[in-house]
């Protein structure tokens, strides 16, 4: 997937649920994923927040599938009739949905026998040719499929099935950064930072404006897989500050 | 624009900035944004996350103004390297950049005299043919060109310009819901829920499955326009919890 050892890989994460589109609950998915594979080496390129409806997830995940090494997608993976996620997958895929046995008595020994008014079978159907994704807490796995990782939505579970998926991921070089704070107007400081970016082209160098007690600062965020290149540019960020009259103060790693 | 009286307005949002993409900074704006919206009667349907990267900018936004209703961006209308995004909008439109002098003064006003050291007036350049968005915190204002608002990325920022565009939105009718928790598992409920989803096909009936203390739960949401019809399917959801066996706990509005 990877041939050259310089291109790092790419993911793109595709967050599903209406409750999250509607304002409801506040998605905590995405910042743990993207964190997580940063450490990776792995850059989430694109994410994208789309409702339970089955044509936006087969044409999402179609075209992640076709440009991102992994693909991620958390939520729908419940039974009742809005969770509508494996089935779509499989039809992105032609695959029909089989019931897996191992997933199924991994259910019932987490949620008891299941009996006729009970719908919890369908959380053990997987698009043929998936492998699973085990979950300790629900009992109910996630499932692989191509270079597609189908997660549930709820935060802890995600982040127990996602930390086993990491587990075979492709590392790239670590991502790494390091952080300087400073209480300048970001327009007093773009000229020279524009000028510090240009003389490491290896690293990205942001800057997030932030606004507290009435008052604009900046964070200056170097980013990339050289150390050496982040620390001497983030030393002539913190002499810039200095010489621009301000505080460069080091944020935590 | 929405000609027919039933039709809800829809939106699609734009989220955009490195940090967020890479974990670094929690999005605090889509929440914002998907929960005013729906109050003004606004669906959002899909929500993107993406780089500072020209292309990526150019693309969705194109593919969004096409899409939807209205169109909101938020991120990269500083004055640093990084902040693309006014730029790659006129791009999108085809349109120059221009400065525009309301917008120099206002920025002045609250930054002081903007002198050869500081890149501030790219600020106060916007594609020809747009109408400002006033900001009253930082002086520089966003801009709305078609039917795509852009705004700053920095939270009280974006909600001071976000709330002077939405005095400007063609209202549909407001979307409520009334909302059911129990501590009942989803395998449980999906029968009975679906056949309530059926008998109210007005409304949109969400389950969404929480995990507490060891315990699994779920929040039946029913969300639509019409409330007598969304109170008889929740009097429908409190009966069948009861049914059920379960407790249901009506939550607050």
């Amino acid at each position: 997937m990877n041939s050259s050892p310089h291109r790092i890989p790419t993911a793109g994460v595709i967050i599903i649920g209406n409750e999250i589109l509607s304002g409801r609950i506040q998605d905590q998915n995405l910042g743990y994923i993207s964190a997580k594979l940063g450490e990776y080496g792995v850059q989430v390129v694109e994410a994208k927040f789309i409702a339970d409806v089955e044509a936006s997830i087969i044409k999402t995940v179609k075209e992640y599938a076709d440009c991102y090494d992994y693909v991620f997608t958390t939520g729908g993976l419940g039974p009742t009739h809005d969770d509508i996620t494996a089935a779509s997958i499989a039809k992105a895929f032609n695959a029909p949905l089989e019931t897996n046995e191992t997933a199924l008595r991994s259910i019932e020994i987490r949620c008891g026998k299941i009996d006729e008014n009970s719908n919890s079978t369908i959380m053990a159907e997987f698009p043929k040719g998936s492998t699973l994704i085990p979950e300790p807490i629900s009992g109910a796995p996630g499932f692989k499929i191509g270079n597609v990782h189908v997660m549930a939505g709820i935060p802890q579970i995600m982040r127990s099935m996602f930390d086993h998926v990491l587990l075979s991921i492709q590392r790239g070089s670590p991502i790494s950064s390091q952080t300087i704070c400073c209480f300048l107007n970001e327009g007093i400081i773009a000229k020279k930072l524009s000028t510090i970016q240009m003389k490491y082209p290896e690293v990205d160098i942001g800057s997030y404006p932030f606004w507290t007690q009435g008052t604009f600062g900046a964070s200056i965020v170097v980013r990339g897989t050289d150390n050496s290149i982040i620390t001497r540019a983030i030393e002539d960020v913190s002499e810039m500050v200095k010489e621009l009259g301000g505080n460069p103060i080091m944020e935590a790693a």
